[in-house]
């Protein structure tokens, strides 16, 4: 890896640092990548809309503008970006519940979510609060992907079959209400949808190089332009403006918000998540530049704001699209250029071929994403490793998949909140011993046979105090005294693994010194540090513990003692 | 401190333990505290009711049955819990949007509220997750405190001059109100109001002893029924039904449970915070029992279930009664049966009393409370302490007085929240070097004179890593070895701080060997604990690093090294 110290511009507009090495070489590949991207993308956009509740073309143009935008701030190289099936799903329960599918006011829903969407992910990245974003454990984003992968797959079950089904957000019930009304299966429909997904499936085993997706669709839309098979009913795009949309702020005075915040916080929140990881993934030894988290956020938020505005829905890193982008070698976001080029003459000249597009090879295109998103390598590297986070993962699997989409992903919120607190409130708080023959103390539960004092324990904190783990600090000084089984006169609290207190651990450390000093026992402090020794001092707890109790290190403290003699532990 | 290992019964039933030494002289204690608390306790609880929207019985409902149910649970044995200002204000806030307050329909929905916070609390007790009850940060508390005291007061303002308000929920409005109806006022109730008021404040000052509330709501009850003060307009309480309330589980299911939810987290959270914290403060060096935090929220739920079947509305330990109870050497919840009885004796036998009890004074009650809340010490602590806090705290503060009183809450919650994560994902982690003529390695930021070796450098990580602070760990890694500005031949983690990875975390390690490993640079592990080492070997992590690259400790590593020469570090 090569770094170097960074200006402004080149850090919040990658593009003006990569484009100075840019050449015709690294343009070759790009120009192959991206044209490989753009023809899986089309297909895909399209039927990731249709997923979303969006007529088609919606996906197409969140193809354009998002692409341009993200190829000017992203640090990614690789990372394709564009309509993604979470997401889209996400959008779909989110919305279908306040406007019908499809419907002007469902559309208006959509682009004011993405400008929302935009704006909370830009307003994180500014503010340097990436790293809130970690704290969504993996066990659980992979037991919701996974859940949603099965809502994904059978909310297209209707437009494969040929089926008019209610629409419901619980598997269970799209499933009864599929056997309730398999008599009424459209067999035109169906067939071209299972040949669609057979011919897919069959591509992407033998000719994976060849576009599958694209393959299906021209074939499919073909063939329902010769048979007038939408004269037999099968479902069709039909009439769809054509050109690009004429720019125009979504109209966010008309939303629900609360209803619909939940979703934005998911879709930001996911799809953030989603596109990072991938980012980071691409990475390796051999690239030259380094994803930052909050650049990713405020490139991605620019991309959906901005986006909203040319009717884009919301967008993200692409797992299938990042992978193609990667193996054709794609050296710098041009790749993206080019996908969307070949998006935006598609939307110009094209759309007319849009008309005889049906419903069903795009459901079958979204089948054909689903068992990418089941993770089944994680629930077997679990079992193996910690069965404990396996149930974490199938909590928030079943709790997705029995609950609902946002409810899944609220379970695996609170869970992993949950888990981050306990980490939190808990810090290393040990007992330590001299080393026999050095002048080290360490842990006494590793070092049993280190040397105690007879009326002292030494204790270590490995954390900054803060509100969150001073009551347990508190507990912990009273179990170790237990545990010593000594009587006390003084206790020797080694700081040097604390690097910031904030004034709940201030006013806490107080409370004990004062409460230690009325049962007779001092306290004593080694290693302080320069900024917490500062707050210790305007905060009048330096007074409190006698400013002639504060030592460089514990063997100072020590020699400091008289009457204390060296005694074997409680552990011997 | 005395401690001893308690049997299950005398931990979960604390009444079993501290009633074997229970004595005479302790009961002349309690009886004299819990007759003091009492006639507190019957004047506060109805104003606090009204505060609550509910008739003032209900007050005195909550101040019966809770309070023994505490007796037989609670760890405390000076706490004093029933009805309490903030309590009272929240469930105002929140219910008052969906019923009318005092309406049949209001206490259904207030007492169905006591029920589930009891199950929140009695739950998260049960599964000791009393450790979640520390996230929130003492400013931020503090903020909302100070806040919620002034909206409490101003709600009281037209109680107090007999103006009938519309009532809202922001104070600003509420100071429009009166502004505007101000030609209004009702001359004879702001009379007993505001002479209530300086009546107790005179006798708090003066005569601290006196129940200055009982004697305020005796005279003003008695001015109205002599001068028949209600026939010209002074608002009285009126019926009430005599006696006891016959038990009824609260029917929950015509509760509109999402939106009554805020309320009852708000309620159940901040109930159980105040209580506990509380609680602890009541401990000192000479008591002889220990305040457990989850048996707290496990007794508080018990109290405020079980009361909602005796129409109690949710209560909490009170700042002031809690206080009047230690100051009068309350050695046992006795004192709260106590207490208890004489309200119920009241309930039994005096309610024709309340028929001419004015709401002025019980409005001036109120008003007497607000000061206590108002948190001026902590903005004079925080601004000497630490003005990064201080603003945390007015953040919540003008969020709580504009946007309103759940969300002044929900605005902590977020805040406290990135706080905890921001510490959870950035631990300790720091480059080491060796103590000239020793075999000690330090932190080299602390002992820049430390030694280095060329082409390696020795990193120690303080605390367990999981999916929070795995992402920071990676980067922190690369920082450090840029840092050290060495061509790296091996790196050396010290995990002696280690006490514990996840599946997340050992993913992490496993991509940062094979990355590392691809530049040819060694990765060698110290001090890796038993638990730490299984998952290692579990997940064939063992097998990545090599199970050769494990050291005891850093000294035996560093031997190991051929072709490593000291030098001093970059630092010097």
């Amino acid at each position: 890896m090569k770094h170097r110290e960074k200006s402004i511009l080149n850090r919040f507009v990658p593009v003006t640092d990569w484009i100075r090495n840019y050449n015709y070489p690294d343009f070759q590949n790009d120009l192959r990548a991206g044209l490989t991207v753009g023809v899986i993308l089309i297909p895909q956009s399209m039927a990731y809309a249709l997923l979303a509740g969006l007529p088609p073309t919606y996906g197409l143009y969140a193809s354009v503008i998002p692409l341009m935008i993200y190829a000017i701030f992203g640090t990614s190289r690789q990372l394709s970006i564009g309509p993604v099936a979470i997401i889209s799903i996400l959008i779909a329960t989110g919305v279908s519940g306040i406007a019908e599918q499809g419907s002007e006011q469902y559309i208006a829903i959509v682009l004011g979510i993405a400008l929302m969407v935009g704006a909370t992910q830009f307003l994180m990245g500014l503010s340097r609060l990436g790293f809130l974003m970690n704290f969504l454990s993996n066990p659980v984003l992979s037991g919701f992907t996974s859940a949603a992968a099965f809502i994904i797959g059978f909310s297209q079950a209707g437009n494969l079959l040929g089926i008019d089904l209610e629409g419901s957000k619980y598997v269970i019930v799209v499933i009864a209400d599929i056997y309730q009304n398999i008599g009424q299966i459209h067999l035109p429909t169906f067939a071209l949808g299972l040949g669609s997904l057979v011919l897919i499936l069959i591509i992407q085993k033998i000719r994976p190089k060849l576009p599958a997706h694209l393959i299906a669709v021209v074939l499919s839309t073909f063939a329902v332009w010769l048979f007038g098979l939408h004269e037999m009913g099968v479902g069709i795009t039909g009439d769809v403006g054509s050109g690009f949309p004429t720019p125009a702020l979504p109209a966010l005075f008309d939303i629900p918000f609360w209803n619909i915040l939940p979703t934005v916080l998911a879709v930001a929140f996911l799809g953030f998540t989603q596109s990072v990881a991938l980012a980071k993934a691409m990475t390796g030894p051999e690239t030259d530049y380094k994803v930052d988290s909050n650049q990713e956020l405020f490139s991605l938020g620019l991309a959906n704001m901005i986006g909203s505005v040319f009717n884009a829905y919301p967008v993200a890193g692409s797992f299938s699209r990042t992978a193609v982008n990667s193996e054709n070698d794609a050296k710098s976001p041009v790749s993206l250029l080019i996908s969307a080029l070949l998006v935006l003459l598609m939307l110009l000249f094209f759309t007319s071929f849009i008309y005889y597009l049906p419903n069903a090879v795009l459901a079958a295109i979204i089948i054909t994403a689903v068992p990418g998103l089941i993770e089944l390598g994680e629930v077997r590297f679990l079992l193996r490793v910690r069965k404990r986070e396996l149930a974490l993962m199938m909590i928030t699997f079943f709790a997705t998949l029995l609950l609902g989409i946002l409810e899944g992903i609220g379970v695996g919120v609170l869970i992993s909140l949950v888990i981050v607190i306990h980490r939190s409130t808990y810090p290393n708080i040990v007992m330590l011993g001299r080393i026999p023959e050095t002048d080290t103390y360490r842990d006494l539960n590793r070092y049993p046979e280190a040397l105690t004092q007879t009326n002292t324990i030494i204790v270590r904190v490995d954390a900054a105090l803060y509100f969150a783990n001073i009551p347990y600090f508190k507990e912990q000084l009273e179990k170790l005294e237990l545990e010593s089984g000594k009587k006390l006169n003084q206790i020797i609290i080694d700081a040097i693994g604390i690097n910031e207190v904030d004034a709940s651990a201030v006013q806490g450390i107080k409370d004990l010194v004062s409460s230690y000093k009325e049962r007779d026992i001092k306290v004593i402090f080694t290693g302080v540090k320069g900024p917490v020794r500062d707050m210790f001092q305007r905060s009048g707890l330096d007074d409190t513990i006698g400013p002639e109790r504060f030592y460089v290190d514990i063997n100072e403290a020590v020699e400091s003692l008289t009457d204390e003699k060296e005694e074997e532990s409680h552990l011997v």
